[in-house]
């Protein structure tokens, strides 16, 4: 049977309520309130029964809302940086990760593939200073030291992201990781608009290029933080949308069989958008990681 | 009200004959046949009953079947370019065109967008001798003269690809134009697997980039043989499809208002399938045009 | 016999001097100053005089030093943009170009050949607003017509990008051109760290791609404004330059025949430089054309 | 002082007997032959007489000469590959590794710098089979795996290639690396057009890059095959050239200081050769690594 697919959870929260039209579930929290002018959403997910509801592991899911930016209102860019930032220190602050901390940045994804080329891009726009605080310690040592690595693709590497980020992080020993991905997501609206923030880092499953591996805790031995942006609905949730959009909700979806799963349903800019968004991401956890940085420092380093 | 798009010949017909359950319309002249393996398709419009039925102007429309390439069968690429390469000359032969008349090759579309970046690369495959044969005549002298033009697009040039078209084709007066862009279609099985030639010419408010001009033989003076990829669904045309396959013909597509225009529906592996359609063509181009020269010739000419 | 090539009018100049041992030639006139904090030499040549001492045609050259852009000094993006600025603004009042009149900018060279991919980069970030005063002129009613064109190259299309420009400027009809081209210098210092700009439009023989046509007044019926940076510095040059170094101006130059003509001298981070310097120029044409914009505003346009 | 810099044993070799004006030195062979009509270049450095007298570890360097393929001569690209394969396949069973033995190939240096992207570009060109074998073991099953890593540059990951290629060789556990790397070449003729295979590894401070680590059996822990493209010629070593070329070998080179060590001096497309170079050796391993290949089905895979 088709089912609908979102690696988000303010969507399964969503989705949730919306087909059994009770309120929030037992074992899950949800907020809400305004960053530099985003709307931030917070779901957290608190034990097994909010697991069971929700569909998706215990923690905190933050979904910053950047749809300004989309929309090219003024000062949109840094102020998607800023708040992007904010909740990541905080979820950073959380997981008890500690300020001076190095940090690994891992972009998952393929370049080749525009939807799924977030992660890469926004691995290069991580400001990289593990080296140069050895070689010009009179200018970087007071920067955390921060390593970056696009993961490529098994197609393209013979290795799983996941034993490379694992086989990184063994020798970069950092203090958290924080893995950057395309998603799926149930909603046209939030392709490219949207973030989401989360301390379960990545389950198996999730993501445009449905990884195969965990990238957490319990992989990587460090809190694992996964940023994550959707960047396409696939075909079969679209089709079950439409219909349900329709008043045809008693619809066999086996009718709609050959809609499927290798389609992807995306806006007509989406070269540009995954481009923006990478930058908001990469300069976002330049920001987060270097506390002392302007968004106009990140942008003369990286330039 | 919502329409079903298609720029395919091929696709307008069967949509005539698929809802009205009638035989071809009068006017309209189908014929099938393989070359080099690949199945063609040729649809006739002959006269103003025809333009009528299937909505396009009265030409030749060639529909060539490469789903031989997608699916990696033995020497599907060379038996492809061949197959197109063919077709092509025909068209020019039906045209009148003479054999080493000098030719034009445009391709069009956005570069930045992958689905649209079918023509500019086409364009990049392009055997250019033009400058050739009169620089090294012992070696190009028997060639034919091509020159070649990614046309680019309004938002980069500020010159609609037709006024700059046009433009170079007053500089170079070419015997032909051959215009190649990527186009919508209505089936998602023909994305990247289908290539349509036309002696029609590009029509306003066809490809994917939506032209609002014509590049045919009345704006450009010479005939002009269009190449087109269909490498995108439209949105609303995949919610009617679906809802018909789900035996819902009875719906009113106002329902469905917001999953319309601004979406396209591509396969996941789209990046990679542009790249091998602009190859393919701008092959069939090389080969069409300098029929003395073999898929081995133009690679090495063009590595 | 081998010479010293240099495209600046500024080392033609320093070399005359040098050579001769004479002050600046008759028909010369040379000044310097500061604009924004960076280095500016104006070199005009009067006459026959002039033309005769410095191997290039009567006209005034100006040169803007940009090395501070190169040490990353502060602010120096910024200010090195509204020094090109002001000088092609001053450039276009004295070739008695209007302030609203159209502007057609035309980025010449290779993309594909890094230190000739200036000029095509400049004409990435040009602000191309032709199309948009009629289709938003509620935004971009008070905005200066600007069309730009990266010309590519005679082995890409075939057509000489002189002969293109001509062609574009025929439908666009410009009150003035704006030509960006790459530059043999004959001093390493130069590269990429400095810009000429010029009222005499482009020379046939001069740039990297050496070009064969002249874009000037003559041929494009309009002032020609040359934006010209110097990337690479010859083989033969550098040769010459080394043996003199080494006070060996004894030597037949026939001696070093083989390090010639096919080579070229670049400094190891030749692409990021190059890059930089299209983004300057990009920009600075922004500025000169729409006085109105900030830096900041431009970034925001072309992000 | 400045000293000619070389990375090619072949060179090393030739200075020595020019300059000494001496035959082969002691604990050193040379011999030469011909391969698919490539001129193939052997040099054995012996002992430590041989190392002291060419400053290179004792091992085999092979160079093969591949300017057929710069000139276009027939079947260039093919007698390339197979040539190049020849010879690799041959020093993998020098070193011991065994028929199937998993392979680990490693492009060095930064695709971001035109003659620094050899290694990169390899790796994209190298058939990873890692995966394969165990997906789809019905096709790979009798395929040697292969997993594959471009390993970027320190100021872009924060981590040394030698340490990520070592983290990647602890999880894919190969039975040999494949490490390949631009190198400083001292002759403008053998630029993209050589290649060096050597048992020896990569030598800290060689390579355009100027590694600061070994890569070699002691630091992986199994043999290490490098292969080596000169493309480029330092500048204080073309200084010299010149000044020795001109009969002036009596020259202080510190008069020449300024001209040294930032520059580098290419052929003027660098950047088509480099892509040329990198597929020649992308092919070349693939055959050596999977003998029952033809290039023919390295061009089908990779496609």
């Amino acid at each position: 049977m088709l089912t609908r697919r979102t690696d988000l959870a303010v969507e399964a929260a969503a989705l949730t309520k919306m087909e059994q039209e009770t309120p929030v579930p037992e074992g899950v929290r949800l907020s809400e309130e305004k960053r530099e002018g985003c709307p931030v959403t917070r779901v957290e997910i608190l034990d097994g029964r909010g697991e069971a509801a929700l569909g998706k592991p215990a923690g905190t899911y933050v979904t910053v809302d950047l749809s300004g930016l989309v929309k090219r209102e003024e000062n949109a860019f840094s102020r998607s940086c800023r708040a992007l930032a904010g909740e990541l220190r905080h979820l950073l602050h959380l997981a008890g990760v500690e300020e001076k901390a190095p940090a690994l940045v891992v972009g998952l994804g393929n370049r080749a593939i525009t939807p799924d080329a977030v992660g890469p891009g926004a691995a290069d726009h991580t400001l990289v200073t593990r080296h140069l605080i050895h070689q010009a310690p009179e200018h970087f040592g007071s920067f955390r030291p921060v390593a970056a690595l696009a993961a490529g693709v098994l197609g393209t590497t013979g290795v799983e992201s996941g034993e490379l980020a694992q086989a990184v992080a063994g020798k970069v020993r950092p203090g958290c990781v924080i893995a950057v991905d395309a998603l799926a997501s149930r909603s046209l609206d939030r392709i490219c608009s949207t973030v989401q923030l989360s301390d379960t880092g990545i389950v198996p499953g999730s993501g445009v290029g449905n990884h195969r591996f965990a990238l957490n805790q319990e992989t990587l031995g460090v809190p694992v933080i996964a940023v994550g942006v959707p960047t396409v609905v696939d075909g079969a949730t679209l089709a079950l949308d439409i219909l349900e959009e329709a008043g045809r909700d008693d619809l066999d979806p086996a009718a709609l069989r050959g809609v499927g799963g290798s389609l992807m349903v995306t806006p007509r800019d989406i070269d540009q958008r995954v481009k923006d968004m990478a930058k908001v991401i990469g300069f976002a956890i330049d920001l987060a990681l270097q506390p002392h940085l302007t968004v106009e420092d990140v942008e003369l380093f990286l330039s």
